[in-house]
């Protein structure tokens, strides 16, 4: 399993705009990527601009058909002028909970 | 609902006891409490020392009750001496998944 912490900074101007399309983006994920177990969209407490996508996939494999699917696609090119800042993700190994079905 | 994501550094030599103690406070928080619906423990992809806690709880009252209970109480003494840099929280608002019974 796969873990990728994504931080973004979005334009204040696009706030509403960036959620839209990052909504879509965890419908799409969730219900139709098998090797998906989280897409959780998260909002920075003090700073609204701060986004965080917290996501944990299978395997490597199935972070690459992510990223070869529509609903991503379109929301990576809906997003792209929106950035504030380069987005970038973090990885990381899942210790816990032990169990798939927690997830 | 409020989502802390916190970052932590552990000295090399401690890392088998801090993964050790954070399992007690995971079983501890995800069997007892109520109020918490996610207590996740990663690890760093290309750093083991380097840890993070992905905290999920319903209210600021749920995470007032966590810092109350022994388990939370004994990894805090237990994993103090362990830092290798204070460690540090940042809060999130969570805008996806929306049902409480996704997380």
């Amino acid at each position: 399993m796969n873990i990728n912490i994504v931080y973004i900074s979005v334009k204040p101007e696009n706030l509403e705009e960036f959620v839209e399309a990052s909504f879509k983006n965890h419908i799409g994920t969730r219900t139709t990527e098998a090797g998906n177990l989280r897409f959780d969209i998260l909002q920075k407490a003090d700073d609204p601009t701060k986004f965080v996508l917290y996501e944990v996939f299978e395997s490597e494999e199935a972070i690459r058909l992510h990223k070869e699917t529509d609903h991503y696609k379109v929301w990576r090119d809906t997003v792209n002028p929106m950035m504030a800042e380069k987005r970038y993700g973090i990885g990381y190994i899942p210790l816990a909970p032990k169990e798939r079905s927690e997830w």
